[in-house]
């Protein structure tokens, strides 16, 4: 099998693609951005993507879910859970700038705010860039995986400088043409509702109706006007419970937009 | 009245903070991060704050709603709306690296995945630091807003990049201690609910069974565990409406978390 993932390696999309693929003969490839990964998954340049969907700081990953709902035609057939530890890695003694992803920032925020007040910290598009650039500039670290360390030659200053300690990113695995695995129990959609009063909430009744639970429901914009939004939402079950086939039923009929993104195995 | 704003000039946060500040004997004062603005507005370095909350393209800005729902005791006492449109601006013939911050770049991802694939994107904390470092380096180009050309004596190699044109960015006063302003018609609230099914559901419905139109429902991560959330909520109208007053108690009582995050007039 041919598993594409988010590099350049040394990231924490290289560790969920490693498990991905345990067990299995595959082979792995790094693409250089979210958007590139998803394209080549759907253009059947890999047989599934290794997608980074959400984190327990930052939230949602936008282009994911993007790429998912609008770009692409993929089937979610798997979970994986993450747990992220970012480290603050650097060669120098004082520390003059710090360089790394958004996300990494945001979720050492607390960290930076009261050891490095007032250094600049610039974004990059990876943690692995950050640690290549910290690598060959005086004053410079970089936040990342403990796995940059070795790569780029930094060193360790502080392990585990996320604000909260549970820091776990959710990946997905998405196939074009998937069929849905046996052992599946959780099902996501994605759909807009009409912009009248109370769309919403008559809508996540049709789950009610039918006894279905909502695991969870995230808010993306529709990309059309402010205020117009698409929700992704899981719920508990597959297609194959006659409830949930009901109930899809009708959300697709009154929904404005509707796609289901997969069933799969929720992570235990 | 001293208003903040997140710089540096030049960005669409100081046309919002001059809309705000328009017809008043306003001072306005640029700070360099959402966390530093909204700390200021907290100990009263600032009378107001004017945070931008969310962009119809990219969505919530997760450090707002972060420091509203977290770490401030603000009060929302206006919103408004700036029409955003996203240039790429340099002075050289030819392309080779392209700066902006995140926000900006996921705006235009179609434009420069067409026109400029395979450019090398590197993230900057605003549009200006962008532009400045543009105008110093050749090949170099930044995407930000039209005012930043002259500012940063760069030319407009394009207008109008950002993948849909009607990309509006909505940003709110906050103020410590704030009254409800008299015209207001619209509530922001935000709650956490019990790990439990159907936990959001109901809570939803306590809404309905007092006729209350939810404008909009967003989630973040509650930032202990993957999974959890809060729920920020728009409802129409304020709690001098009976009904509103006696949902958003029984809310209170039933949520693991909940705060009321201002009333203010709805942007028409």
């Amino acid at each position: 099998m041919r598993i594409g993932y988010l590099g350049p390696d040394g990231t924490f999309s290289q560790i969920a693609a490693n498990k991905a693929a345990a067990g299995t003969d595959s082979e792995l490839t790094a693409y250089p951005s979210i958007a590139e990964l998803a394209a080549a998954a759907n253009a059947r340049e890999v047989d599934a993507a290794v997608l980074p969907i959400e984190n327990s700081l930052e939230g949602g990953i936008n282009t994911t879910l993007d790429c998912l709902a609008f770009e692409c035609d993929l089937m979610i057939t798997q979970e994986l859970l993450i747990s992220v530890s970012q480290c603050l890695l650097s060669n120098s003694e004082t520390i003059t700038k710090i360089y790394s992803h958004p996300q990494p920032v945001g979720q050492s925020g607390r960290y930076l705010a009261k050891r490095y007040p007032g250094v600049p910290v610039t974004f990059t598009s990876s943690t692995a860039e950050a640690a290549m650039i910290a690598a060959g500039e005086d004053g410079a670290a970089a936040i990342g995986g403990e796995a940059l360390a070795e790569i780029y030659g930094l060193g360790i200053v502080e392990r585990g400088i996320e604000d909260v300690s549970t820091n776990t990113t959710r990946f997905v695995v998405a196939r074009r043409d998937a069929e849905m695995p046996a052992d599946a129990d959780k099902t996501s959609v994605v759909f807009s509702v009409a912009n009248q009063p109370g769309a919403l909430y008559k809508m996540l009744s049709v789950f009610d109706i039918f006894g279905i639970n909502m695991m969870k429901i995230e808010s993306r914009p529709a990309k059309t006007v402010l205020g117009a939004y698409v929700f992704f939402v899981d719920i508990n079950g597959t297609a194959d419970d006659e409830n949930i086939r009901r109930a899809l039923e009708i959300v697709r009929y009154k929904a404005t937009f509707f796609k289901v993104l997969g069933s799969y195995k929720a992570y235990q």
